[in-house]
Protein backbone atom coordinates (compact mmCIF):
# COMPACT_ATOMS: atom_id res chain seq x y z
CA UNK A 1 0.00 0.00 0.00
CA UNK A 2 0.99 3.78 -0.84
CA UNK A 3 1.30 5.82 1.36
CA UNK A 4 -1.38 7.43 0.93
CA UNK A 5 -2.89 4.33 0.82
CA UNK A 6 -3.59 3.06 -2.74
CA UNK A 7 -3.01 -0.95 -3.74
CA UNK A 8 -2.83 0.28 -7.39
CA UNK A 9 -2.49 3.03 -9.53
CA UNK A 10 -5.24 4.81 -11.44
CA UNK A 11 -5.70 3.87 -15.14
CA UNK A 12 -5.48 -0.24 -14.45
CA UNK A 13 -5.60 -2.04 -17.90
CA UNK A 14 -4.32 -4.81 -19.35
CA UNK A 15 -1.27 -3.30 -20.63
CA UNK A 16 -0.67 -1.76 -16.65
CA UNK A 17 -2.54 -4.06 -14.33
CA UNK A 18 -1.43 -2.36 -11.83
CA UNK A 19 -2.14 0.75 -12.76
CA UNK A 20 -0.12 4.27 -13.49
CA UNK A 21 2.94 3.69 -10.91
CA UNK A 22 1.60 0.46 -8.85
CA UNK A 23 4.60 -1.55 -9.49
CA UNK A 24 6.31 0.88 -7.04
CA UNK A 25 4.54 -0.86 -4.60
CA UNK A 26 6.41 -3.79 -5.45
CA UNK A 27 9.79 -2.74 -5.89
CA UNK A 28 11.26 -3.69 -2.53
CA UNK A 29 10.25 -7.24 -3.09
CA UNK A 30 11.83 -7.82 -6.75
CA UNK A 31 15.65 -8.10 -5.54
CA UNK A 32 14.87 -10.41 -2.73
CA UNK A 33 15.76 -14.41 -3.55
CA UNK A 34 12.43 -15.16 -1.00
CA UNK A 35 10.28 -13.43 -4.19
CA UNK A 36 12.39 -14.68 -7.11
CA UNK A 37 12.32 -17.97 -5.62
CA UNK A 38 8.61 -18.81 -6.66
CA UNK A 39 8.81 -17.39 -9.87
CA UNK A 40 11.10 -19.65 -10.76
CA UNK A 41 14.39 -17.10 -10.75
CA UNK A 42 17.23 -17.61 -9.29
CA UNK A 43 19.84 -15.62 -6.92
CA UNK A 44 18.56 -12.57 -5.52
CA UNK A 45 18.82 -10.72 -1.58
CA UNK A 46 18.08 -11.23 1.63
CA UNK A 47 17.06 -8.55 4.17
CA UNK A 48 14.45 -7.70 6.96
CA UNK A 49 11.53 -8.31 4.40
CA UNK A 50 12.63 -12.16 3.94
CA UNK A 51 11.25 -13.65 7.06
CA UNK A 52 8.07 -11.87 6.31
CA UNK A 53 7.51 -13.14 2.82
CA UNK A 54 8.41 -16.57 3.89
CA UNK A 55 5.75 -16.27 6.53
CA UNK A 56 3.44 -14.99 4.02
CA UNK A 57 4.03 -18.12 1.58
CA UNK A 58 4.52 -20.81 4.05
CA UNK A 59 1.75 -23.00 5.17
CA UNK A 60 -0.68 -21.96 2.28
CA UNK A 61 -2.67 -24.52 0.50
CA UNK A 62 -4.86 -22.15 -1.42
CA UNK A 63 -5.73 -18.68 -2.85
CA UNK A 64 -8.76 -16.77 -3.11
CA UNK A 65 -8.50 -13.56 -5.55
CA UNK A 66 -10.96 -11.10 -7.00
CA UNK A 67 -11.51 -11.45 -10.80
CA UNK A 68 -9.56 -7.63 -11.21
CA UNK A 69 -6.40 -9.35 -9.55
CA UNK A 70 -6.63 -12.57 -11.66
CA UNK A 71 -6.70 -10.36 -14.84
CA UNK A 72 -9.30 -7.33 -14.89
CA UNK A 73 -11.92 -8.73 -17.21
CA UNK A 74 -15.24 -6.84 -16.60
CA UNK A 75 -17.84 -8.96 -18.47
CA UNK A 76 -18.43 -12.46 -19.51
CA UNK A 77 -15.57 -14.72 -20.56
CA UNK A 78 -15.21 -15.00 -23.98
CA UNK A 79 -14.71 -18.72 -24.86
CA UNK A 80 -13.36 -17.73 -28.55
CA UNK A 81 -10.91 -16.05 -27.12
CA UNK A 82 -9.56 -16.96 -23.98
CA UNK A 83 -7.88 -14.62 -21.57
CA UNK A 84 -5.79 -16.52 -18.91
CA UNK A 85 -5.05 -13.59 -16.37
CA UNK A 86 -2.32 -11.49 -16.44
CA UNK A 87 0.08 -14.24 -14.09
CA UNK A 88 1.36 -16.17 -17.23
CA UNK A 89 1.77 -19.23 -18.35
CA UNK A 90 3.25 -20.51 -14.93
CA UNK A 91 2.01 -18.57 -11.87
CA UNK A 92 4.04 -18.29 -9.01
CA UNK A 93 0.89 -19.73 -6.72
CA UNK A 94 1.71 -23.38 -7.47
CA UNK A 95 -1.40 -24.37 -5.96
CA UNK A 96 -5.44 -23.89 -6.66
CA UNK A 97 -6.57 -20.44 -6.49
CA UNK A 98 -10.50 -19.47 -6.55
CA UNK A 99 -11.38 -16.36 -8.30
CA UNK A 100 -14.31 -14.37 -6.98
CA UNK A 101 -16.04 -13.44 -10.60
CA UNK A 102 -20.10 -13.09 -11.85
CA UNK A 103 -19.59 -14.89 -14.98
CA UNK A 104 -19.19 -18.89 -15.44
CA UNK A 105 -16.23 -20.41 -16.59
CA UNK A 106 -14.65 -23.73 -16.77
CA UNK A 107 -11.41 -24.00 -14.41
CA UNK A 108 -8.18 -23.39 -15.93
CA UNK A 109 -5.11 -25.33 -15.42
CA UNK A 110 -2.17 -23.65 -15.61
CA UNK A 111 1.71 -24.99 -15.06
CA UNK A 112 3.16 -25.09 -12.25
CA UNK A 113 0.35 -26.64 -10.36
CA UNK A 114 -1.50 -23.12 -10.28
CA UNK A 115 -5.11 -23.85 -11.33
CA UNK A 116 -7.92 -20.68 -11.58
CA UNK A 117 -11.68 -22.11 -10.35
CA UNK A 118 -14.25 -19.36 -10.95
CA UNK A 119 -16.58 -18.75 -7.91
CA UNK A 120 -20.04 -17.10 -8.84
CA UNK A 121 -22.03 -17.98 -5.95
CA UNK A 122 -20.14 -15.40 -3.30
CA UNK A 123 -16.79 -14.84 -1.03
CA UNK A 124 -18.18 -17.59 1.07
CA UNK A 125 -18.75 -20.06 -1.07
CA UNK A 126 -14.91 -18.59 -2.82
CA UNK A 127 -13.44 -19.16 1.33
CA UNK A 128 -15.22 -22.70 1.70
CA UNK A 129 -13.87 -23.73 -1.55
CA UNK A 130 -10.40 -22.52 -1.09
CA UNK A 131 -10.66 -24.45 2.33
CA UNK A 132 -11.42 -27.59 1.17
CA UNK A 133 -8.71 -27.75 -1.80
CA UNK A 134 -6.06 -26.45 0.99
CA UNK A 135 -6.72 -29.48 3.14
CA UNK A 136 -5.96 -28.43 6.65
CA UNK A 137 -3.38 -25.46 5.41
CA UNK A 138 -4.80 -21.53 5.16
CA UNK A 139 -5.78 -19.56 2.90
CA UNK A 140 -4.07 -16.73 1.48
CA UNK A 141 -6.21 -13.98 0.30
CA UNK A 142 -4.41 -12.31 -2.33
CA UNK A 143 -6.77 -9.00 -3.00
CA UNK A 144 -7.63 -7.05 -4.66
CA UNK A 145 -8.77 -4.07 -2.70
CA UNK A 146 -12.57 -5.31 -3.18
CA UNK A 147 -11.84 -8.75 -2.25
CA UNK A 148 -10.11 -7.35 0.84
CA UNK A 149 -12.99 -5.12 1.86
CA UNK A 150 -15.69 -7.76 1.04
CA UNK A 151 -13.62 -10.56 3.64
CA UNK A 152 -12.75 -8.23 6.04
CA UNK A 153 -16.45 -6.36 6.39
CA UNK A 154 -17.28 -10.00 7.02
CA UNK A 155 -15.44 -10.77 9.68
CA UNK A 156 -13.59 -13.71 7.63
CA UNK A 157 -9.96 -12.52 7.74
CA UNK A 158 -7.62 -13.60 10.48
CA UNK A 159 -4.45 -12.38 9.34
CA UNK A 160 -3.47 -9.22 7.57
CA UNK A 161 -0.37 -8.27 6.27
CA UNK A 162 -0.09 -4.45 5.00
CA UNK A 163 3.54 -3.43 3.59
CA UNK A 164 3.32 0.44 3.42
CA UNK A 165 5.89 1.30 0.80
CA UNK A 166 6.48 5.26 1.30
CA UNK A 167 5.57 6.81 -2.34
CA UNK A 168 2.46 8.49 -2.95
CA UNK A 169 0.29 7.03 -5.89
CA UNK A 170 -1.94 9.64 -6.07
CA UNK A 171 -5.04 7.81 -6.85
CA UNK A 172 -6.26 4.30 -7.95
CA UNK A 173 -7.68 2.01 -5.69
CA UNK A 174 -7.60 2.27 -1.80
CA UNK A 175 -7.15 -0.86 0.50
CA UNK A 176 -9.47 1.52 3.05
CA UNK A 177 -12.29 2.47 0.92
CA UNK A 178 -15.89 1.95 2.63
CA UNK A 179 -15.18 -0.40 5.42
CA UNK A 180 -15.47 2.48 8.30
CA UNK A 181 -13.17 2.75 11.21
CA UNK A 182 -13.29 -1.38 12.51
CA UNK A 183 -10.80 -3.81 12.37
CA UNK A 184 -13.25 -6.38 12.44
CA UNK A 185 -11.77 -8.35 15.35
CA UNK A 186 -8.16 -7.69 13.89
CA UNK A 187 -5.44 -6.01 16.31
CA UNK A 188 -1.88 -4.94 15.25
CA UNK A 189 0.51 -7.74 16.35
CA UNK A 190 3.90 -6.26 15.05
CA UNK A 191 5.61 -4.10 12.70
CA UNK A 192 9.02 -5.23 10.43
CA UNK A 193 10.86 -2.00 9.03
CA UNK A 194 12.79 -3.09 6.06
CA UNK A 195 14.12 -1.32 2.98
CA UNK A 196 11.50 0.71 1.42
CA UNK A 197 9.04 -1.34 3.15
CA UNK A 198 7.33 -1.39 6.80
CA UNK A 199 5.30 -4.54 7.44
CA UNK A 200 2.41 -4.29 9.57
CA UNK A 201 0.54 -7.55 10.80
CA UNK A 202 -2.72 -7.82 12.85
CA UNK A 203 -4.01 -10.81 13.73
CA UNK A 204 -8.02 -11.82 14.88
CA UNK A 205 -7.88 -11.30 18.42
CA UNK B 1 -2.06 9.26 10.20
CA UNK B 2 -3.81 6.23 10.62
CA UNK B 3 -3.72 3.02 8.20
CA UNK B 4 -6.21 4.38 6.19
CA UNK B 5 -4.73 7.94 5.69
CA UNK B 6 -6.84 10.50 8.06
CA UNK B 7 -4.69 12.74 10.42
CA UNK B 8 -7.79 13.80 12.54
CA UNK B 9 -11.39 12.06 12.31
CA UNK B 10 -14.66 12.83 11.20
CA UNK B 11 -16.46 15.45 12.98
CA UNK B 12 -14.13 17.81 14.00
CA UNK B 13 -15.49 20.58 16.84
CA UNK B 14 -14.32 22.46 19.48
CA UNK B 15 -15.66 19.45 22.16
CA UNK B 16 -13.44 17.24 19.55
CA UNK B 17 -10.74 18.75 18.00
CA UNK B 18 -9.26 15.22 16.68
CA UNK B 19 -12.34 14.58 15.09
CA UNK B 20 -14.05 10.89 16.40
CA UNK B 21 -11.57 8.31 17.10
CA UNK B 22 -8.94 11.10 16.84
CA UNK B 23 -6.87 10.50 20.23
CA UNK B 24 -6.09 7.09 19.11
CA UNK B 25 -3.57 9.11 16.35
CA UNK B 26 -1.47 9.75 19.59
CA UNK B 27 -2.03 7.37 22.09
CA UNK B 28 1.62 5.82 21.26
CA UNK B 29 2.85 9.33 22.63
CA UNK B 30 0.78 10.22 25.98
CA UNK B 31 2.89 7.61 28.03
CA UNK B 32 6.35 8.70 26.97
CA UNK B 33 8.53 10.82 28.94
CA UNK B 34 9.90 13.18 26.01
CA UNK B 35 5.89 13.67 24.93
CA UNK B 36 4.89 14.54 28.87
CA UNK B 37 7.96 16.91 29.20
CA UNK B 38 7.02 19.62 27.33
CA UNK B 39 3.79 19.78 28.50
CA UNK B 40 5.01 20.06 31.75
CA UNK B 41 4.33 16.90 33.43
CA UNK B 42 6.68 14.46 34.65
CA UNK B 43 7.64 10.82 34.28
CA UNK B 44 6.90 8.49 32.10
CA UNK B 45 8.48 5.97 29.42
CA UNK B 46 11.38 5.58 26.71
CA UNK B 47 11.12 3.31 24.06
CA UNK B 48 11.42 3.83 20.44
CA UNK B 49 10.14 6.45 19.89
CA UNK B 50 11.80 8.61 22.15
CA UNK B 51 14.66 9.76 19.85
CA UNK B 52 11.72 10.34 17.41
CA UNK B 53 9.96 12.95 19.44
CA UNK B 54 13.47 14.54 20.87
CA UNK B 55 14.24 14.90 17.19
CA UNK B 56 11.24 16.46 16.07
CA UNK B 57 11.70 19.04 19.00
CA UNK B 58 15.71 19.82 19.03
CA UNK B 59 16.67 22.94 17.75
CA UNK B 60 13.09 24.15 16.70
CA UNK B 61 13.00 27.95 16.76
CA UNK B 62 9.01 28.51 15.90
CA UNK B 63 6.27 26.73 14.56
CA UNK B 64 3.81 27.37 11.89
CA UNK B 65 -0.03 25.99 11.91
CA UNK B 66 -2.96 26.49 10.01
CA UNK B 67 -6.31 28.12 12.19
CA UNK B 68 -7.76 24.35 12.49
CA UNK B 69 -4.93 23.63 14.17
CA UNK B 70 -4.85 26.58 16.04
CA UNK B 71 -8.77 26.58 17.05
CA UNK B 72 -10.85 25.67 14.78
CA UNK B 73 -12.09 28.97 14.06
CA UNK B 74 -14.05 29.42 10.93
CA UNK B 75 -14.85 32.46 10.70
CA UNK B 76 -13.88 36.32 11.69
CA UNK B 77 -12.22 36.44 14.92
CA UNK B 78 -14.96 38.13 17.82
CA UNK B 79 -13.17 40.69 19.96
CA UNK B 80 -16.22 40.11 22.88
CA UNK B 81 -15.61 36.81 23.36
CA UNK B 82 -11.86 35.62 22.79
CA UNK B 83 -11.35 32.13 21.44
CA UNK B 84 -7.64 31.21 22.36
CA UNK B 85 -7.41 28.36 21.13
CA UNK B 86 -7.34 24.44 21.77
CA UNK B 87 -3.85 24.46 23.52
CA UNK B 88 -4.79 25.74 26.64
CA UNK B 89 -3.19 28.69 29.32
CA UNK B 90 0.31 27.50 28.61
CA UNK B 91 0.69 25.90 25.18
CA UNK B 92 3.34 22.94 24.77
CA UNK B 93 5.38 24.87 21.97
CA UNK B 94 7.01 27.56 23.99
CA UNK B 95 8.65 29.35 20.92
CA UNK B 96 6.34 31.73 18.76
CA UNK B 97 3.53 29.91 16.64
CA UNK B 98 2.60 31.29 13.43
CA UNK B 99 -1.39 30.49 12.52
CA UNK B 100 -2.80 30.45 9.04
CA UNK B 101 -5.92 32.25 8.92
CA UNK B 102 -7.68 34.86 6.52
CA UNK B 103 -9.16 37.06 9.47
CA UNK B 104 -7.17 39.53 10.86
CA UNK B 105 -6.51 39.14 14.96
CA UNK B 106 -3.76 40.79 17.15
CA UNK B 107 -0.79 38.30 18.29
CA UNK B 108 -1.83 36.18 21.55
CA UNK B 109 0.96 35.77 24.22
CA UNK B 110 -0.10 32.80 26.64
CA UNK B 111 1.91 31.48 29.54
CA UNK B 112 5.53 29.55 28.90
CA UNK B 113 6.79 31.27 26.42
CA UNK B 114 4.18 30.60 23.54
CA UNK B 115 2.86 33.73 21.62
CA UNK B 116 0.12 33.04 18.25
CA UNK B 117 0.44 35.46 15.44
CA UNK B 118 -1.78 35.42 12.89
CA UNK B 119 -0.58 36.17 9.51
CA UNK B 120 -3.33 36.77 6.49
CA UNK B 121 -1.14 36.96 3.80
CA UNK B 122 0.01 33.53 2.76
CA UNK B 123 2.16 30.11 3.48
CA UNK B 124 5.29 31.74 2.39
CA UNK B 125 4.73 35.20 4.38
CA UNK B 126 4.00 32.97 7.23
CA UNK B 127 7.23 30.38 6.86
CA UNK B 128 8.96 33.73 6.36
CA UNK B 129 8.00 35.20 9.78
CA UNK B 130 8.90 31.82 11.02
CA UNK B 131 12.25 32.17 9.78
CA UNK B 132 13.10 35.27 11.05
CA UNK B 133 11.45 34.63 14.96
CA UNK B 134 13.23 31.30 14.76
CA UNK B 135 16.83 33.15 14.55
CA UNK B 136 18.81 30.37 12.70
CA UNK B 137 16.65 27.13 14.25
CA UNK B 138 14.25 25.57 12.21
CA UNK B 139 10.69 26.29 12.01
CA UNK B 140 8.17 23.16 12.36
CA UNK B 141 4.72 22.74 10.33
CA UNK B 142 2.65 21.15 12.71
CA UNK B 143 -0.24 20.72 10.44
CA UNK B 144 -3.29 20.44 10.09
CA UNK B 145 -3.79 18.45 6.72
CA UNK B 146 -4.46 21.41 4.52
CA UNK B 147 -1.48 23.56 5.98
CA UNK B 148 0.63 20.51 5.30
CA UNK B 149 -0.82 19.66 1.69
CA UNK B 150 -0.06 23.18 0.66
CA UNK B 151 3.31 23.86 2.00
CA UNK B 152 4.12 20.41 0.27
CA UNK B 153 2.99 21.28 -2.98
CA UNK B 154 4.72 24.53 -3.37
CA UNK B 155 7.64 22.77 -2.27
CA UNK B 156 8.66 24.43 1.21
CA UNK B 157 8.52 21.28 3.37
CA UNK B 158 12.85 20.29 3.91
CA UNK B 159 11.55 17.21 6.18
CA UNK B 160 8.45 15.33 6.99
CA UNK B 161 8.17 13.06 9.63
CA UNK B 162 4.51 10.53 9.11
CA UNK B 163 3.95 8.37 12.43
CA UNK B 164 1.49 5.84 10.92
CA UNK B 165 -0.31 4.13 13.86
CA UNK B 166 -2.24 0.81 13.36
CA UNK B 167 -6.06 1.85 13.30
CA UNK B 168 -8.99 3.02 10.88
CA UNK B 169 -10.72 5.63 11.43
CA UNK B 170 -12.77 5.64 8.20
CA UNK B 171 -13.22 9.38 7.62
CA UNK B 172 -12.18 12.70 8.53
CA UNK B 173 -9.01 14.79 7.12
CA UNK B 174 -6.71 13.05 4.91
CA UNK B 175 -3.05 14.02 5.05
CA UNK B 176 -2.39 13.06 1.21
CA UNK B 177 -4.91 14.69 -0.77
CA UNK B 178 -4.69 16.68 -4.15
CA UNK B 179 -1.38 16.53 -4.04
CA UNK B 180 -1.00 14.13 -6.35
CA UNK B 181 1.78 10.87 -6.57
CA UNK B 182 4.75 13.87 -6.02
CA UNK B 183 6.55 14.01 -2.88
CA UNK B 184 8.47 17.48 -4.06
CA UNK B 185 11.58 16.75 -3.83
CA UNK B 186 11.51 14.78 -0.55
CA UNK B 187 12.67 11.13 -0.54
CA UNK B 188 12.61 8.50 2.42
CA UNK B 189 15.03 8.12 4.56
CA UNK B 190 14.52 6.02 7.26
CA UNK B 191 12.17 4.51 9.17
CA UNK B 192 11.29 3.12 13.12
CA UNK B 193 9.33 0.68 14.02
CA UNK B 194 7.94 1.57 17.76
CA UNK B 195 4.64 0.34 20.16
CA UNK B 196 1.56 1.09 18.30
CA UNK B 197 3.29 3.58 15.57
CA UNK B 198 5.72 3.13 13.01
CA UNK B 199 7.63 6.85 11.67
CA UNK B 200 8.38 7.11 8.44
CA UNK B 201 10.93 10.27 7.95
CA UNK B 202 11.50 11.97 4.31
CA UNK B 203 14.13 14.37 3.32
CA UNK B 204 14.74 17.16 0.71
CA UNK B 205 17.32 15.43 -2.05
Amino acid sequence: MSLDGFVAGPSQSVENPLGIGGTRLHEWAFGLAAFRAPHGLEGGEVNESTAVIQESLANIGATVMGRNMFGGHPGPWDAAKPWNGWWGIDPPFHHPVFVLTHHKRAPLELEGGTTFTFVTNGIEAALEQGRRAAGGKDVSLAGGASAAQQYLAAGLVDEMEISIVPTLLGGGERLFDGIGDDLHGLEHVRTVAAPNVTHVKFSRR
